[in-house]
Formats: structure tokens, C-alpha cells, sequence
């Protein structure tokens, strides 16, 4: 069986959307993964289908009902109880490539997507649902986290990216940013390549590109510098290490 | 003139995509925005139009190359001269909430979709480009992380919005989480929300809603609450504090 994606959405026609393109798009015609949408709206209970309602103790924006939610997820479990279910969130666990690669690995995915101020906190207390968030900023919904966590996750899956080694020397793969590229013209408005790259010396590029993925992890982002630990290799908790 | 985004991308039938629906989508066709992209493979100069070539130094994959996306990002300077031109790549600058509002309150935004194993490192010596990274995972290109970042941008514009103060109480705008939110039924599955948000006691609402935005920053990202400094209100640099 395929790697599966469920989306609970009040907007089920924003999906595929980009992933019906390129990478994502081709393994999807093959069906090396599935899509699926499920309304939200489906599982309102009065008649003018309400979802939302003011936030309790006052406030601006509308807040998404637990009671509508949980039949949603609910429905969602029972379709797919293997399956992990997100709810896309700022206050949500930061997605990271590590936890990617778990997803990937997995049968599948279920993601609930909220809109407006957010989901009734009732929902996340009586549901197994895991709150991820993919950074730390304020989209209009969930939608478009979801959009670019299931691409993260199909292009891992067995197949669906063109060489089997694409996956393995990239960002975060070790904890650090990676090394910077380049490819021809060899000189490009008088920049060359640098020299080491075009010495054919295997043993010298792979050391060049460690070094080059340290610096520029440490110059960048010394947050992800401090959670690597040292130079010597050691991987920070969590994430893989391919030396 | 209204806010303007420019994408050059190799998959503009991407775009709007999901940003052409819902909150995003009205405030495009009311025309509060505006969406252009550009198509990098019109800017190939040999007779296969090629974009991308292998990595100097050798490895998997392919890596776009610096005098084609040069030519592409010099048509964006000249159209847009006084907009931020940004590339989406997983070794940029993290996007946070105080960056977003920065864009929001500009001209608009040019961005560049990078795909396969990357850019060409000598472009970004070269151009005024401003790496940017929505979060520390790995996409199969830039466009869905643009399309992220657009729609965070895009709510922030005047009148996107319902409520004026929509943007101001929520996640990450103290460099805190926003607090649990919840709404009607009062009693859910046995589940009350709780007294506080029932009391119309808005002071003491308000110290709640503080001191729950605190406790879960702290149980959740203790790697942000570090950045807020303590409970005493003290601002992270760089972020609002609108207390």
C-alpha cells in the first residue's frame, strides 16, 4: 500500500494544488502516494453547519468547536487509526528534518488544518493528536504547513526522488546547514569555482565541503551549531549523522 | 499601488495555487495584492534551455546555474527595484514573525524557487539576495515555502483581515506562544472551559491568558523563552512587545 495523506480542511480544493506538479505531482500520478480531503464542515451538527464560534472570554477572530473537530478526527482515526495525526499549529512541536524522515518511514499521515484564531485547546487533550508546527510565523490556516509537509515527506519516499543518494548530503541531514554549491559555467562574471571543487581529488572535496558546512552552520545559524555540539562530529540528539 | 510579489520559479502553474483561495484569494482579487511570476527557463541562452547542470566537485543531483538565474533575478531588480529580493533555501535566514511584518509593511517582495540540489553559491555573492528558510527541513523546491511565506505576509496587509486586532494577540508577537484558545459548547465530552475565560473578569482574563502563553513557552520552546529572557516582559531583540 502507498504512503497515504489525509487533510481535515475547510478548503479542500487548495489540495493538491502545488503538489499536482513536478516531484510531488509525478509520484502522486504514480501513485507511489495518496491524497485525500476531508471536509470539516461534513461534521457540523446545527443547521447552519457552524464550525466556529467567538473565543471564550472574549477576543478578536472566531475559534474552531471541539465538538465539530473531534467527530472530524474521529472519522480521520477510524479511516486511518496507523497513521500519526497533526494538527498544523504555531504553538505546535518545529518541524524538523528529522521527524520528516519519520514520517516518511511511516504508513501515512493524517493532518487537521485550522483556520482562523485556532481549534478549541478541549480538542488536543482528548484526541491523540500531535500539535507541529512548521516555523515560527502566523499563516491564515493550516493548509499551506500541510502542503509543505507532505512535500517534504514525498519527495523521501522510496523512488520519488531520481538518485537514491539525493536525500543523504542535504540540510540538516547532520545537524548543519550544507556545503554551498556550484556547477558550470566554471567562471561567471570573473567568480570561479572554487579550485578545490574542480581537483578531482575526492578526499579533498568531501573535506572542503565539511568544513564549508561548519562555517557557514556556524557564521548562519549558531543555534543549530550549539545543538550539534563540536566540530568532532557528534550529533546533536535526535538526528542522524552520516559520516 | 498595492503589495506586489513576483515569483521566478521553474513551475509558475504553481502559483497562486492555494493563495487563490480564502483569505488569501479574496484579498488578490479585491486586488489588495498582486501575484506575478516570472519563468527562469526563459532566461537559458542555449538551445536546450537548460537551467541546471551537474555539481562542480561531483554528488547527486543537479544545481542551477549562476548565469541563468543572474539573468532571471536582474529582470526582477529592474521591475521591482525597491522591493526585497528573497531565496527560498533551507541554508537562509529562519523567517520568524518579525521579519514577516517587516515584508508586510514594504512594497512587496520578490522571491526566487530554487530547486533539485540548489543555487549556484556565486549568485548570492554576487546579487543583492537575501537567503530565507521557512524551517529546518528540506523541500523539493522553493515554491511551496514561498507560498508559505506569502500568505503570512498577506493577512498582515491593511484590510485583509476581519478584525484589526486579528494580527496583534497571537502566536510568536511577544516572542511567546499565543495561549489556548476555546469556544462553545461550554461543556464538551465533560470537558469545561475553564472558569477563568467565563468569568468577564477582564483583568484577570487577561493575567490568565499571560501567565498560560508563559507556562506553554516554557513546556514547548524553552528555545524561545530563552530568546523572551524571563516572565518580567523583557522583549527578545528584534521582536514586539505589545503588552
Amino acid at each position: 500500500m502507498s504512503w497515504a495523506a489525509a487533510i481535515l480542511t475547510l478548503y479542500p480544493e487548495m489540495f493538491p494544488g502545488p503538489l499536482g506538479l513536478s516531484l510531488a505531482g509525478r509520484a502522486l500520478a504514480e501513485g507511489k502516494w495518496s491524497l485525500d480531503t476531508v471536509q470539516i464542515r461534513d461534521f457540523a451538527t446545527d443547521r447552519h453547519r457552524s464550525v466556529d464560534d467567538t473565543p471564550a472570554g472574549g477576543g478578536a477572530g472566531m475559534v474552531m468547536r471541539a465538538d465539530v473537530l473531534g467527530a472530524a478526527v474521529d472519522h480521520a482515526l477510524a479511516r486511518q487509526p496507523r497513521a500519526p495525526l497533526l494538527a498544523m499549529t504555531p504553538r505546535g512541536r518545529p518541524l524538523a528534518q528529522d521527524f520528516v524522515r519519520e514520517l516518511a518511514a511511516g504508513p501515512g499521515v493524517s493532518i487537521l488544518c485550522g483556520r482562523f484564531e485556532g481549534m478549541d485547546e478541549r480538542l488536543f487533550e482528548a484526541r491523540p493528536i500531535l500539535p507541529v508546527s512548521i516555523g515560527d510565523y502566523v499563516l491564515s490556516g493550516g493548509e499551506t504547513a500541510a502542503i509543505v509537509l507532505l512535500d517534504a515527506c514525498v519527495r523521501l519516499l522510496p523512488g520519488v526522488m531520481g538518485a537514491a543518494l539525493s536525500g543523504e548530503e542535504e540540510s540538516f541531514e547532520g545537524g548543519l546547514l550544507e556545503y554551498p554549491q556550484y556547477t558550470r559555467p566554471n567562471i561567471w562574471e570573473g567568480r570561479m569555482i572554487p579550485e578545490v571543487l574542480r581537483s578531482g581529488d575526492h578526499a579533498k572535496i568531501a573535506a572542503w565541503r565539511k568544513a564549508r558546512s561548519i562555517e557557514d552552520t556556524r557564521l548562519r545559524r549558531p543555534d543549530l551549531m550549539e545543538r550539534h555540539g563540536d566540530a568532532s562530529g557528534r550529533s546533536p540528539s535526535g538526528a542522524r549523522h552520516e559520516d
